[in-house]
């Protein structure tokens, strides 16, 4: 198919979020005609918006993706560098815990921002469109049709060649998949909520260090904090919906800070972190896998609506974003042929989905319980150690996770490898403590 | 509440399959409004409805739970009993593997005539009506409201106290737990599917010994039997989808079963065995588990649209009719009171029937596979012995599942322990072989 026939088909990508619309931008590039349907009003000129998190972590994945629409140098000039893990502990003592090498770092990026340059970045394509306020209510992906409710509250029928479902965790696209033959799918929440608290800047500067993710390790929950370019942190308590809910009155939650993150009390001030507290209630944490992420060659997922995860290893956006990348990459290879590669994205992304999920799961419990144990912090060194001398054999996960695009079931093979490795490693280690 | 109060509630039924019509009956017994929604005509006029499969294995918990609608002995009356597994070898050997005592059995059920029974036991009820033809297109549990669709066509809003969702394994009441805060789910096909094909009589007379449970255990397949009252058997051939696929010709079919089931293509007779096997496409197994039963105290779900189980522990309607019985107890102890009766049914409900899942996911490996072991039959005969010396101690995980009413999730607890003296005991057998 060249350009001229790939420019009169059309498609409709649901969802006007980070991955719609970086997505759109993709699409729009290939010469598509690409009209996105957001269900929310325009975030560049509606207030803000609540309940979900104000900051995430770009890495690896995610600045391939929005490198290869050309946004990659404003992104990160809008984000703050955290080169490592800043432990606290309960007695207020703080260690460093790098990410892996010197030159590499995450970034703490604003979700709003974000958002408003890939909205913006995709009406910069003639042909693309974005139509906010509109809510889908009908999906006919057989038919290569959509119904859509404006703000006229009339529902119209859009036609179209693709469906891009990028509709989020709670998809209505992915409903339609559920009594496709043999669909496989499991939704599943987790004990934990969390919930969003601010530490303001101090004298016009950050209040701690910023170049770090700072995480308050408590084994059965955990805070984090990750800085804005405004020199304040965000900060994100995690912590199972039963302890949340015994935290009644402002007295309760001063003595649970005061009891498990002190040094945080003055950083965050009592009376905002009251305020704060009881501003919204604990939001819920959900994963999600389905055996398919597409629809013969009408439909396909990607993003939270395919594989919403866990944040606990900061790749949600980062492989919603590669979601658009390996879909790209196949669109080359198979000259845009939608029926070649539905399929075979499924068939090579899944594994990969799959395996991130499952991996941010086991970083769920790493990041609040083990994170401050000696064994990891030994670990963590000879990990590096290892890297130094071994650089192309021995990669430690979380570099393989966030510094490369190695697939993400691979990264988990070769971690399995590589534990037998440690494991001998440990016993040696304990061997020569308990001399 | 007294029974006058009782009887002003309604209470509207999705689905008037057997877990459907059964628990129409118990409500009714209630004095409660029943109403029951079904999309298909009157099984006992339309013509036979393919597709599922033609018969069952009753046992215990189903019995007890027909004996308090005052069914048993009617049902148990058109029932087979099976005393044991006859198991054939790929010789054409056949060998016993009795069940439990001697005089337990399970029964082999028609589908069709117990789905009858149980819609005419609902009817004699005057306070109980059958709705055929109805297809359920909306329900709100929140307005206390489902909307049904009936042969006029013409969209029809029914208001009630109570909804029970028991429309199977693709309920439509169950899609609207998905977005119920916190609701687990999930539902996995099985890499198998299966395929119905018929042993008619011989010369007016059972083909097989008929007490029995014919099975064909041929490691990653299987074949099962089960005789009907008119003296023919219903075989069930368990086999991946992938290899179904590979049998495209009459000579492609015939091959196979001379291959692995030589014994069975007299029985069936190889025009019939051809013709049967491409009637019908292999049929999908597909298992659901949900984390809630109920939404608030509007909406239940019971029997297969709550937790569809794959077939091979033969509990999927004997843990449906099981869960119209606990239910029923549950209304005793709580007075009608919806309110306590739906939450404390999935509180009390769910875990056994994750259990039952779970057993009957271990059992379709042990059926096709372990079965015709020398350690499975030792296994058998040990367990029987055991019992036989500890009756109260030491019961066979079998006995506990078919032949009690111990609580699922309890039965796979004892049989964790009952394990243990079980891999001793291996480990001496296979030294005493050794010698």
């Amino acid at each position: 198919m060249d350009s001229s026939q790939a420019e009169r088909k059309k498609i409709i990508v649901i969802g006007g979020g980070l991955v719609g619309a970086l997505n759109a931008c993709f699409l729009a590039k290939r010469n598509f005609q690409v009209e996105i349907y957001e269900a929310r009003e325009d975030i560049r000129v509606a207030q803000s918006v609540r309940g979900r998190s104000i900051n995430l972590a770009l890495s690896y994945r995610g600045r391939q993706a929005l490198k290869a629409i050309g946004l990659e140098d404003q992104v990160v000039s809008q984000g703050v560098p955290m080169r490592g893990r800043m432990i606290h502990s309960l007695s207020g003592k703080r260690s460093v815990i790098p990410y892996g090498t010197k030159s590499q770092y995450i970034l703490s990026i604003s979700r709003k921002n974000l958002n408003k340059d890939l909205l913006t970045a995709v009406e910069k394509y003639p042909n693309a469109k974005v139509h906010f306020g509109h809510r889908l209510v009908k999906c006919s992906p057989e038919e290569g049709m959509v119904t859509v409710l404006g703000p006229d509250n009339v529902p119209k029928d859009v036609t179209c060649d693709l469906i891009v479902g990028c509709d989020g965790a709670y998809s209505t696209v992915r409903s339609h998949f559920m009594r496709k033959p043999r669909f496989d799918y499991s939704q599943q929440y987790i004990p934990h909520g969390y919930m969003e608290l601010t530490i303001p800047p101090k004298c016009g500067e950050y209040a701690m260090e910023p170049n770090y993710l700072h995480i308050w390790p408590r084994n059965t929950f955990m805070m984090i904090a990750l800085p804005n370019m405004e020199k304040s942190f965000t900060c994100t308590l995690f912590m199972p919906f039963d302890e949340f809910e015994k935290l009644l009155t402002s007295n309760d939650v001063l003595d649970f800070f005061q009891k498990y993150f002190p040094d945080s009390i003055p950083l965050i001030g009592e009376q905002a972190l009251v305020q704060d507290f009881f501003l919204l209630p604990a939001q819920p944490m959900i994963a999600i896998k389905c055996s398919s992420f597409h629809l013969k060659s009408h439909c396909v997922l990607m993003g939270d609506a395919a594989h919403a995860i866990v944040p606990f290893f900061g790749q949600g956006m980062n492989a919603g974003f590669e979601d658009c990348l390996v879909f790209d990459e196949l669109m080359d290879k198979f000259n845009n042929d939608f029926s070649m590669c539905l399929p075979e994205f499924s068939r090579f992304r899944i594994p990969d989905d799959h395996a991130i999920s499952d991996l941010s799961m086991y970083n769920y419990v790493e990041m609040r319980s083990h994170v401050n144990s000696l064994w990891f912090i030994f670990r963590k060194n000879l990990e590096r150690f290892l890297h130094a001398i071994m650089p192309s054999t021995f990669i430690p996960l979380y570099t393989m996770v966030t510094f490369s695009r190695i697939r993400y079931h691979e990264a988990v093979q070769r971690w399995h490898w590589q534990n037998k490795v440690h494991s001998i490693m440990k016993h040696r280690w304990i061997r020569e403590k308990n001399k």
